[in-house]
């Protein structure tokens, strides 16, 4: 059995059922191997970054790891952003990168470059395979590296001549590692806290933010009146009707300040302590007022839900009864499209079960106020800030739950980074809804521009925002890469189309096309607003947060 | 002066002209300061594998560089590949990457990475400023590195807080250093083995391909009855009518080695000994026929056109006359459009002054017999392997040179891989004409796939390669993108649609849809003709040579 043979079965029998390529010749043999091994789906990519960024979206889903078939070092450069987003999101991912054969790397051919360090930027674990015969012992550790907890990026290099060597040993699965609960001081600590006179807030990030575990921080928080809060950009949350309502710290600084405003204690569930996305000239990092505490109730390489379960007896809160999000749908929206009515319309529409990856920057805005009363449903983000996620991580998040509806939006701006992911939805026919919102705008960078206050943006810094010069046609776009695309300028005929996207089965792209709402006049008013918070009286602010991120 | 302003007047002060961008929030004060500097042009990208493709196109044709400003590590990642492409090209390239502010780092936000050890890939020079007062001397010590000689890729990372704090001092240019040329011992060693009995080649390279260099070398070889040879992926070529006619190494090893067979010496002038693309099962990685004896003129870090002529001298060949390209045209094709078609179309219409960026791997096979004579031209090569070169190059290419017309060729493998270029050319209005093979498969794979011997290639393996589900329709994409976009299917529609691009100003894309001819039997076929080549006759050898790559 060669190398690469050996290596499809080691990773098939360790449950690892979805490869995503994007292949050249160094990985042939690996290719070869897909024939022998029907326990494997390779599904094809036409960048790596589509193909990186759905290994991301199934991890999340599925809670396991894909695979990734990358050529090289510049394969694995153009998957770099999403595998940052997924290392960020601790998803589970491995990388096979095919390499030289070994005795071909002294000669610095045209693709010679040093994969392990590029590797190294987003992998925790990274080898490259000496051999045919410990191949697959490289790729188990790989794996188990992997799977974690917590889930990693684990990039194994693969030789040309060690994949097509005969002497390949398939090896035994990794073992299944449980994650260690919290322990009595930490749960004695928080306790404390919680049953204590401060002002107190749980932030809950990572898997503290999934159904059971979620539950159990609401029974917590009512039995103790502490505040529960959501990271900004979590890998996936599972909200809707039913689920307890739980508060998203906003990505802008000035807006995150005001909800922590006033918090003595601040109790963490698989979160960190917030800072700001960026910095900004003359204001803080960290988004805690001064002098508020920290505690961890359990980190991200602990089990999150167990330890919560035991706070929940500790406080003797399994009898508390959290209010649970009542079911909500805003009515269908009418007049010409805006962002916010998009957002709307899929509040009003949002089906059961469905998993909304949301990468629209500003025009998504208003998405969780109006989809906090809809069906049950999981929300994935991103989680790295590395723009280019929205459509890849939608492709692996249909491939790990095929019955579910998958609703991907993207800005005009993010959806171009990764645009082959439209193909590869058409090829695996994936029950995904894009919507690209277009306002001809980097529309975010207009906010950031104030903020971080750079001074005279002129036309010619203004001309790096515009994406209106010549507009981006979505519809040709998507068509072109096999995927039924419409266009909506008014809220009547997005609702319309989106109703009838998520009735037909396969991949649709609705293009939402939006008037870029903070310009001029409008984004000078918003750094205003955003300076003056600080002096305002909190209920003050916080009223004025409440009108700007609803 | 805030550090960004500084940072702009010291990269305009030494001549540097243009910057492909792709901004995020760290490059906000950069955008800022592009209003007082309109020394500066800022060319937006959608993607900035476009930005790094384009400042490797441009430095190939003005022979300086140009900056790219990038997002933080990710954005720096999705750049990596063409960089690449750009430091085998030798291209001096000066990568602006933002960063967060020094104070920041420390919290390790959402798109904190480790921007150096991804840097270091492609990069000699890099360098995270540390001031705003030192900012301008790192700027000026990344240009001396950048333009070597030889050319390099130099990264300096620009904290936000660096670029927004005042107290930024412009630095002066770096001071312009010159070549060596090669010294007497070289010269002499060389000029022996010219004027020996041996079968000698001179194998050229990097800017020993540009019309002075390539002149001397060809009076050189006439005057002595030497071969010349160019390496396989030059990253400039001028060639066409008038200029000494020279055979470029095939990429196929195979197919190289007959083209070196009988060899007892080369010299090398700025190229490298000749290795395989890849390495392959029970095949050598050296080109050169066992005890080749290998001599080198003169390297990349050298004047290799003065050390050329130094050698003229040397041998008297001043007065020698080799043949120069005699001037010759294809005739019109007709009938249904194949991709030798295609390029035979191309070779008829080539018009004078011409820069072809080929990035077409199969299809674009036949184009150096077709264009052998027409009118003087530069061809612009994939120099490091990592496909995605085609468009980006292209749009540098053009902005280097406003006055000539670029032809850009691509496979509809390779075109997807930066096809977000197409929407700059339309934006910046570039008179780029490019040409997508579309053959629904990434036929060089298929080649390649028989080539390294990989056993069983059923459905399953054999899908990977296969881009015709669903067929991709680069007339949308390219409309959709705002570039004016034919498809052509008979060799009448595509002669047409390229004259017509050609004598129409800006952008346009032709999609030629041809069979891939290299499927199932004739790919069997060629793997038995080209392990049979080294047990042939060495005429018989060169006669199927030119049969297969003409």
């Amino acid at each position: 059995m060669n190398g690469a043979h050996a290596l499809m079965t080691t990773l098939a029998d360790a449950g690892v059922e979805v490869c995503f390529t994007n292949p050249g010749t160094s990985e042939m043999h690996f290719v070869a191997a897909l024939d022998a091994e029907p326990r494997m789906r390779a599904v094809l990519t036409l960048f790596e970054g589509v193909a990186s960024g759905a290994a991301d979206g199934y991890a999340r889903m599925a809670g396991k790891p894909a695979a990734t078939l990358l050529h090289l070092g510049c394969g694995l450069g153009n998957a770099l952003a999403n595998l940052h987003n997924a290392r960020k999101a601790r998803s589970p991912v491995l990388n096979i990168v095919g390499d030289h054969a070994a005795y071909h790397v002294k000669y610095d051919a045209q693709l010679q470059s040093d994969i392990e360090t590029v590797a190294r930027n987003v992998s925790t674990f990274v080898r490259t395979s000496a051999s045919t015969a410990t191949l697959c012992q490289d790729a188990a550790q790989a794996l188990t590296a992997a799977i974690g907890p917590p889930g990693e990026v684990a990039t194994l290099i693969l030789p040309a001549d060690v994949s097509w060597s005969e002497g390949g040993e398939p090896a035994a699965p990794p073992p299944a590692l449980a994650a260690p609960e919290a322990g009595d001081a930490a749960i004695d600590a928080v306790a404390r806290v919680l049953a204590g006179e401060g002002r107190t807030a749980m932030l809950l990030g990572g898997r503290a933010l999934r159904g059971a575990a979620l539950t159990a921080a609401a029974r917590i928080a009512a039995r103790c009146g502490a505040r529960l809060l959501a990271e900004v950009f979590p890998a996936r949350m599972e909200r809707g009707a039913g689920l307890p309502a739980i508060e998203r710290l906003a990505y802008l600084a000035e807006l995150a300040g005001v909800q922590l405003n006033g918090l003595t204690d601040l109790v963490l569930v698989d979160a960190k302590a917030p800072v700001s996305f960026f910095a900004y000239p003359g204001k803080r990092s960290e988004l805690l007022p001064e002098g508020c505490r920290v505690h961890t109730l359990a980190g991200f390489d602990q089990d999150v839900a167990a330890s919560l379960e035991r706070l929940v007896e500790r406080l003797g809160a399994r009898d508390a009864k959290p209010e649970p999000q009542a079911p909500a749908r805003p009515a269908r929206p009418r007049g010409k499209l805006t962002a916010e009515k998009a957002c709307k319309a899929i509040g009003a529409l949002l089906p059961a079960n469905a998993i909304v990856v949301d990468e629209a920057q500003t025009a998504g805005a208003t998405l969780p106020a109006f989809t906090r009363g809809a069906p049950r449903h999981d929300l994935l983000t991103l989680t790295g800030g590395a723009i280019g996620m929205g459509l890849p991580v939608a492709v692996g998040a249909a491939i790990a739950c095929p019955d579910r509806p998958v609703i991907a939006l993207c800005g005009d701006g993010s959806a171009m980074y990764t645009i082959q992911a439209l193909w590869t939805m058409a090829r695996e026919r994936l029950d995904v809804t894009s919507v690209v919102f277009n306002n001809s705008a980097y529309a975010i960078l207009g906010v950031e521009l104030q903020r971080v206050g750079a001074e005279g943006a002129g036309a010619r810094a203004r001309a790096q925002l515009d994406l209106g010069r010549p507009n981006l046609d979505f519809v040709r776009i998507g068509e072109g890469m096999g995927v039924p695309s419409t266009r909506a300028t008014t809220a009547r005929e997005f609702t319309a189309a989106f109703e009838r996207a998520l009735a037909t089965p396969g991949p649709h792209l609705i293009e939402a096309v939006v008037p870029n709402t903070l310009s001029g006049l409008r984004l000078r008013l918003l750094r205003r607003v955003l300076n003056a918070l600080p002096s305002l009286p909190q209920s003050m602010a916080a009223a004025v947060k409440r009108r700007i991120a609803p």
